[in-house]
């Protein structure tokens, strides 16, 4: 069936201010895209509507139509999953903007979708409260968008991702029926489609108010800088601290490569240039606590073989230090005309040899490869440093990425650890998952959405798209090549 | 359509050995209820199976012939959960007891569903470990009856319910499919239907495989036991503690009734006999947090009025504290031939009139209520006393039981903590929920059982087990009856 463009633009016209339709070439541009530039296509047309009557008038129209449809936040998403990837009607949040309702006495806010990460903390951080999950993206990234992706953060190390600060969803499903996911209780009657829904990357609908849960800021916050000679000793650092029983609020390491990035970007030493890995240890919570944890977790640092340590002096020391951290993919971008951030994640106890394993990969196939990661969580995120006027480059990052990506799953781990699958990591989604398993999550799928109308395409594996990479995987296994994960 | 039980019998006997089909009359009479015995229904046939190979091939022989079949566990359940109701073929795990894997590595065990509660705790204690999730039962009840109700206990303030503590499960689909939901990482790729299995209460298959995550026991453990003069000087030092941003691994009231009830039953004064309610306040962590919470809470304890505060001296003491509240129920059960549990919850600040509001009911009612709750949680347990012979009891009960649930959900709280909805509250989800949010759960139901065959009846309200009661409410309204809550 051909979709009818301009009698759709008509009738979204009906529902929604002139304003909020966006059908003129130039402007779509902004929308061929997320984050990540790799897959890039030009939706017919984006609307932006403002009220969940409206968004639940515009999928009534999918629905009677049978058109398909992408919900897209601020398009930070980094797996291609707020691309409208075949000729889809693109419904983008940014107009809802509100947040609807502040509870201090339940701890909970309830936000419109388009809200701001960042925003949220700010509404209530003068009265002590803060929003927990924190991705690098939080000063443009939407809440809307971190449900999709169920997005992490430095803090989710000790904190949880964005599904354990989620109380309550109101959910446009693909027919336009406006419901309810969850509530304000921690303990909910059945069935919990709340944690369902979340991380859903889109495919069941869209969630049109959001309430989260606020969490309390901690009396007292303390950040230790440490080096090493040797990214195994900083990864002996985070065992050791873990095997004591502290449990950071974030703990990262950035490679030799990143904090020489970061020192350019800045145009001063923050961190030492010869450190083969910097950790970055944040403890919070009551002050007596804080302070047993800080000389704890320092003095096994050392016992790591950490060369220097550094604990912030203030809050703007703190600030500081994070910053470069929080800034390291912008750094890494200055560097680097493009890259391509992986998003793997592997038991902590594999670090030091998946580490070592990238390493040989990145030489193999002549590509840098920058490491920041969430080393608490054994959260990856390497980044693919290429130049995208190079000659068959993309296909050569797309194998190093999902080569990357096997080695994650062969050490026990998953091919995404906050991104989402999206269109980018579809085609891995069968490494991880046997059939059946597969066929049980698109049950659930084509229970919420029987047409297939909510951002098709993505997740799931399709012969279409990933007929060739399936092949080339039972090609590889037939003539008896050995990924280099075997040596882990 | 009739099923043919012999035949059926025959069949399963194909697949079981002879002592794990029970179709005997008087061994079919200890499947009649769960623990709560207001509703009994004696099962044509019982099966037992041991693996996983042998649940899959019966759950085919309920697929192929439409036959209902209802999971149970060690049938501690509190909301008529593992009752088959209607003709259905009672598929009981208690022979499915083994530890499959200890990976403390990865701080995980894998467990088959019969597993008893407190036998994973006991495998890991001897390594530092321990499993978290504590229903009072916990000694008797099954991993798989605790995954299917999403039990809590009483450190769920802290550490959360089951939910938070399953990393992944393999099921048995109503079809016989064997599938797996979730995974060993906290991060796991689409769809979480982890989430949406855990709570179900035996309506979307049978779990077979729970993967749980252990915890290091804490280095340092703290109860306090604080006496007021009235419940809401004990709800008010709940209120200060938790706004002080204190954390407890527990928060338990118990009022004058049980106290009284627990001393009976131990023969001496443990609690104050005197007292209006009685407060558990354990704290755990590093031994400083945890006397300095120790410090702050029995601060704030006084400052509400508590008249006397006693801390546990030593292992032992703080085992027999504990010992009085896990033992409240059976104390209660000592003087009343029989009672009713109710799991409402409540936000924690509406606490105090939510209990006046329940004791002037149980005046009214004519009938005792004795309340023992998780006072952090806000999740109450008020016990109806009543005798079974006394005509027309059972009704008058059940009508107190609906007007103290009415009451938690006026006050924006739930039916529900962590006993489930089975059949014994059904006929309220629709005070909760909206019929379209109803109506997505159903959607989901379906999804993973089209015929309808696992434990029917159960969650959902339907017009034949709740016709009455949803005229009932409507009569009430259209008479213009307002129910006390009105008063809150």
């Amino acid at each position: 069936m051909t979709i009818d463009w301009a009698a759709l633009e008509r009738q979204c016209r009906r529902i929604l201010p002139a304003r909020a339709v966006v059908a003129q070439r130039q402007e779509l541009l902004a929308y061929d895209s997320d984050g990540l530039t790799l897959h890039r296509h030009q939706p017919p047309l984006v609307v932006l509507p403002e009220t969940t009557e409206q968004v639940a008038a515009l999928l009534r129209l999918c629905d009677q139509g049978q058109i398909p449809f992408v919900a897209r936040g601020s398009g930070t998403g980094l797996s291609g999953g707020a691309v409208a990837e075949q000729e889809a009607l693109v419904v983008a949040t940014s107009r809802m903007r509100s947040i609807l309702q502040v509870d201090l006495d339940n701890r909970q806010v309830t936000v419109q979708p388009g809200v701001i990460n960042s925003w949220v903390t700010r509404a209530v951080a003068g009265d002590g409260f803060y929003y927990a999950p924190d991705p690098s993206s939080q000063v443009v990234c939407s809440i809307g968008g971190n449900v999709a992706e169920n997005s992490g953060g430095v803090h989710c190390l000790k904190y949880g991702v964005t599904s354990n600060h989620v109380l309550a969803l109101e959910v446009v499903l693909p027919d336009g029926t406006i419901t309810r996911l969850g509530g304000d209780l921690a303990e909910q009657p059945e069935l919990d489609l709340r944690g369902a829904f979340i991380g859903s990357e889109g495919t069941l609908g869209i969630a049109t108010a959001i309430t989260l849960r606020l969490l309390r800021a901690p009396q007292s916050v303390a950040v230790l800088l440490a080096d090493f000679a040797s990214m195994e000793a900083a990864g002996e650092a985070v065992r050791l601290v873990t095997a004591a029983g502290v449990l950071p609020a974030g703990m990262e390491i950035m490679d030799n490569f990143t904090v020489n990035a970061v020192d350019d970007l800045f145009g001063r030493d923050e961190y030492p240039r010869d450190a083969a890995a910097v950790l970055l240890v944040e403890l919070d919570g009551q002050e007596r606590e804080v302070s047993a944890a800080v000389e704890l977790a320092g003095s096994l640092c050392r016992q790591a073989g950490a060369r220097t340590i550094r604990q912030a002096t203030d809050e703007a020391d703190r600030a500081l230090l994070w910053k470069g951290r929080k800034s390291a993919f912008a750094a890494v971008g200055r560097i680097t005309p493009t890259y391509y951030v992986q998003d793997g994640v592997v038991p902590r106890s594999a670090l030091p040899s998946v580490l070592a394993a990238i390493e040989r990969l990145a030489r193999q196939y002549g590509l840098p490869v920058a490491n920041v990661f969430h080393a608490g969580d054994g959260n990856l995120h390497p980044l693919i440093l290429y130049r995208a006027d190079e000659p068959g480059v993309s296909d050569r990052v797309q194998q190093l990425g999902a080569d990357i990506l096997r080695l994650c799953i062969e050490a026990g781990g998953s091919i995404t650890g906050e991104h989402g699958v999206g269109n980018d990591k579809r085609c891995y989604l069968d490494w991880m998952f046997a059939p059946d398993d597969l066929a049980t999550m698109q049950l659930v799928r084509r229970a919420f959405d029987p047409q297939g109308l909510a951002n098709p395409g993505k997740i799931f594996p399709t012969p279409r798209s990933c007929g060739e990479s399936m092949r080339r995987q039972v090609d590889l296994q037939q003539q008896g090549v050995t990924l280099p994960v075997a040596a882990l």
